[in-house]
């Protein structure tokens, strides 16, 4: 991975996650996550959802089909300045385990919205990171 | 669609646009976009891009499966003013006709980006909407 494809990721507040459902119709869904360079964190949290969590439908894709993907970017006026890293692999929905502890701490270490809020037991879809693929408008043209 | 949904996706500049490949695994990457209402088009404009318009992945993935989905959405750190709109349909290729003019025209209406860099006879990818869903922090709390 490029050094600024990685600070890139760290400093990035919100990602965008794909899935597949059953039909092989794709799903996506704004996001935050944690990447620990391997693997890319997102949580069922505590903001509304209109159904419960194991009803979530990238909660149902990744269990029917575990691939994802997950898409940060920057978006300027100035188009010489866009930039984006997508991340692929195969995702897993973890209710309990170390995962799904790893996963909440690094949460709760980069979004300070988390300390009234807090994760604990909610669940994780944990991304295992196979894919990267990284652009910026400056380096391509 | 409520209004504010209406007016969000016409004043947001990026899209995600999420298309599924031959093995059943999700590609998501930032695009521009314009919605008319029912459609949405997305240009392969000339942006640097790895690859010729026909061979990039997003294409390649529409010509196999037209399901694609986008999201539109609306990141802040006040996590009670989070928004977004996804829209799900059929995705087609077009590299001219009506549909691909009509979607220059919205295109370069919507983004002055265009006016050094004339979208012209670049393809665009048109998915007819089928379905759309809209969520609010505020509202859904």
């Amino acid at each position: 991975m490029e050094e600024w494809a990685r600070s890139f990721l760290e400093t990035q507040q919100v990602g965008r996650l794909a899935t597949v459902d059953r039909q092989n119709r794709p799903h996506v869904v704004p996001i935050v996550y944690a990447f620990d360079g391997k693997r890319l964190y997102t949580p069922i949290d505590a903001k509304p959802k209109r159904v419960e969590a194991g009803a979530l439908r990238r909660v149902q894709n990744v269990r029917q089909n575990p691939h994802a993907a997950v898409v940060v970017d920057r978006y300027t006026e100035d188009w010489e300045r866009l930039a984006w890293v997508q991340l692929r692999g195969r995702a897993l929905y973890v209710e309990s385990g170390a995962a799904q502890e790893i996963g909440v701490r690094l949460l709760e270490e980069k979004y300070p919205q988390y300390e009234t809020m807090p994760l604990a037991a909610r669940p994780v879809i944990v991304v295992h990171v196979t894919e990267l693929v990284s652009w910026r408008a400056a380096e391509a043209a």
